[in-house]
């Protein structure tokens, strides 16, 4: 990190503990100056920054303020927001969502994936293109579960890296990781079983449950924090939960992540009672700061938490090349996919294990990283420029996602509807979560280039929203 | 044809309606040459075909028999063989078997894969190359559900060819045969829902019924002509069927072919209560015969069979590339799809795209045949040579399996047991039942080509029946 970053972090740090709050001015730059030992220029830089990620905003002849149009969220205090739900359903209207972000001619906020044109690599494509002129149908067999060997020993050697130990023979190599996912839960579950989830949820968790006939309970997720230890503490005493699915870095929706100490307690929870962790980890390689923040799996003792990861999002989406580092579930895991795709397709396996291996993976991710920061910016910017004052923005170190909240009755789902007619695309809260808690909320994609298109689109979309505040009284 | 196989095909004829029987001495070549108007060459070449098939043995200064040993199945008279489960669960010794197909030290008479040197098709990799080398991320996008549109056409146009209309519109490409199959079982059933299966059936079948908690039928399916109508005709009455899942050409593990008269009446029981089918036909383009049978989706007018295959059994193992020709119900197969393996790899997809339309599948494919029935030819006549006489063979004029029965207490678990000690796999009976009907029963595969292992291989098989039969008394 440079100087100035290493300022701006303070200075983020100190507005997030609140010591700056919404509307104060900040030191000049003179005074930050002397009191930093920095040069101007590093002082002026390190404001910009944050001015561009719409932590401060200038005021011409006066000086720096904390942005007052960007609420950050606060902790969530008291409240659980259990819900309890029997027989989870969701609606087909999540596809319609999905199906809208294919078309190119909609403005894709509300997408899922990110930007293709960010993952471009081409020496992946040139690998695969070597690998496939030396594939013969034998080399399918390598391939089989549990999947390539040199695959599944160059994801270990990731996890070895950030001093996690994860053993190549724990590695189930799949179709991606929604196929992780599901074939985890299924691993450690039956029919009627319960399950807890978070609130809200990816609804890839949800449709997961309702196929295989779970029962779930979905605990209140704080967008700074995670999920609700104190409810989940008492859950565990009152239902036979089998097995708990979350995300611990960039969460989706809420793109928040737990703090280490959260992480610890709750493995401490799920220990005691032999709950088993379903970490959907698919953000985890996405994050701004030096250094990431750890997943769950880092604490697992036991071999009991399976941690479910991917390409898609930051290499080759089109690929499908998951896998999910089972602990002790690794074998079930097999006959599970031995029994419904075989196995991931074999020369994108072989492509990506020669790509981890030679293909300079590293120096993509930070230039991935690096991109995703500036696009977020400048969406925070046209969100602090365009929206109205009492939008509630939930950003986050990394992702690509911002969970943005207006008070009820704010409908989000005919802020869709409106957006969508204009060639807009959002995701509504409504998907994910199985009450109508989130109709108030949406999240936007930030990963795509702003251009014209989007810096209109998000007007057009400021515009929306200050309409329906205004329907709302 | 030429004219040799032709009388070949119909000497074999003849056998099978028992014009010539079991030990009978055929027509003398002299005869048949003055019977068929063809010359002594031709008449010799069929003779030494039909030797080299199993179906008949020279003996020296005689003349050819009808070979004794392979007794082919008679038709099934009577006895439903029904089979009801309200709970399907399979042992985990199915992925024991597959897995032990997987090594490459033993002989692999138990796996459920073609040899891969027969699938080698050079063009399909410089193609998968070149797709490979113009792959962008965004190349994804058009590969997700319903799939690549070029494949699907190409797809249409192979159905299109035997004269069926499936229209791009209700193909979904899915990663494999198997994910096809199961989507179609999900799209149509609830947990509890009843459906019919066959008995023996395919594993998958049962894995995916008892994976979706439903309560399954199996119905007796006769070697020669397939699942027992009558049977079926009285289950539909009595019991609200939801899904029928059979396999009306070279069925796994019999390899039996439904005659179309069967197949029509089939469709018409469906039909009238409403029922929908699933069609699995991954064997369907492995036929040896001029022409293929047709599959019971070619009598498809309601829209509600389901016809699943892939290109794993005949072109690209490794690639998990398949497809569903749904009717009606592909837009919900759409939706399970987003939700689980997101879609099938686009790599693959697009090279398979092009193979099909410029790289001579069908040049492929004719080879492909050819070869299969050469090896079959090879594994019947050592079966001939070292089988005790007691056993019964199913073979076909296609797919790559034989089934093979002795009387029971028979008992082909334990062939399993001895064979793999001695480096040898098998498919016991017992994979392919919840019942242990099939235990004197079990499959080889007959694709690997043959050599001096397979011969000692094929002998120390017969030795282990031998033993097994002197055992049983």
């Amino acid at each position: 990190m440079t100087r100035y970053e290493q300022l701006a972090g303070a200075i983020r740090q100190q507005i997030e503990d609140d010591i700056w709050q919404v509307g104060d001015k900040l030191p000049s730059l003179r005074e930050s100056v002397k009191s930093s030992g920095l040069s101007l220029m590093t002082v002026l830089q390190a404001y910009q920054l944050l001015e561009s990620q719409g932590w401060i905003v200038a005021r011409p002849q006066s000086g720096y303020y904390v942005a007052t149009r960007l609420t950050q969220f606060a902790a969530a205090k008291g409240g659980k927001g259990l819900h309890l739900s029997e027989n989870v359903e969701i609606s087909a209207s999540i596809f319609d969502v999905l199906q809208a972000c294919k078309d190119p001619k909609i403005v894709p906020f509300g997408s899922a994936f990110p930007d293709p044109s960010l993952l471009n690599e081409p020496k992946l494509s040139k690998i695969l293109a070597s690998v496939a002129r030396r594939f013969v149908p034998h080399s399918s067999l390598e391939s089989l579960p549990p999947g390539n060997e040199k695959l599944r020993r160059n994801i270990s050697r990731r996890y070895a890296a950030h001093g996690i130990h994860v053993s190549p023979e724990e590695i189930v190599i799949t179709a991606g990781a929604m196929e992780s996912l599901s074939f985890s839960l299924q691993s450690v579950t039956s029919p009627g079983d319960w399950v807890v989830i978070e609130s809200p949820a990816f609804y890839g968790a949800l449709q997961a449950i309702e196929r295989l006939r779970l029962k779930a309970i979905a605990i209140k997720t704080d967008p700074r924090t995670g999920i609700d230890l104190d409810a989940l503490e008492e859950i565990v005493q009152k239902y036979p939960i089998k097995a708990c699915w979350l995300m611990s870095r960039f969460q989706n929706p809420l793109c928040n992540t737990m703090p280490s100490e959260n992480k610890q307690r709750l493995v401490a929870i799920l220990n005691s009672s032999h709950i088993a962790l379903i970490e959907d980890d698919v953000y985890g390689e996405l994050y701004f700061d030096q250094e990431p923040p750890m997943p769950i799996k880092a604490w697992d003792k036991e071999n009991n938490f399976m941690h479910c990861s991917s390409f898609s999002k930051c290499l080759a989406p089109g690929y499908r090349v998951g896998w999910v580092a089972a602990g002790k579930h690794a074998g079930k895991i097999q006959q599970l996919q031995m029994m419904s795709t075989v196995s991931a397709s074999a020369p994108t396996q072989l492509a990506v294990a020669e790509y981890l291996a030679h293909g300079g993976y590293d120096n993509h991710l930070r230039r991935l990283r690096r991109q995703l920061e500036q696009r977020q910016s400048q969406i925070l910017r046209a969100i602090s420029e365009y929206f109205p004052d009492s939008v509630k923005v939930n950003s986050a170190r990394g992702g690509y996602f911002l969970w943005l909240e207006f008070e009820p009755p704010f409908n989000a789902n005919r802020l869709y509807q409106l957006a969508l007619a204009k060639g807009i695309s959002i995701a509504p809260g409504s998907m994910f979560s199985t009450s109508s808690q989130f109709d108030h909320a949406f999240r936007l994609n930030t990963s795509f280039a702003w251009n014209d298109v989007q810096a209109s689109a998000m007007k057009t979309l400021a515009g929306l929203c200050h309409t329906l505040l205004r329907e709302c009284g």
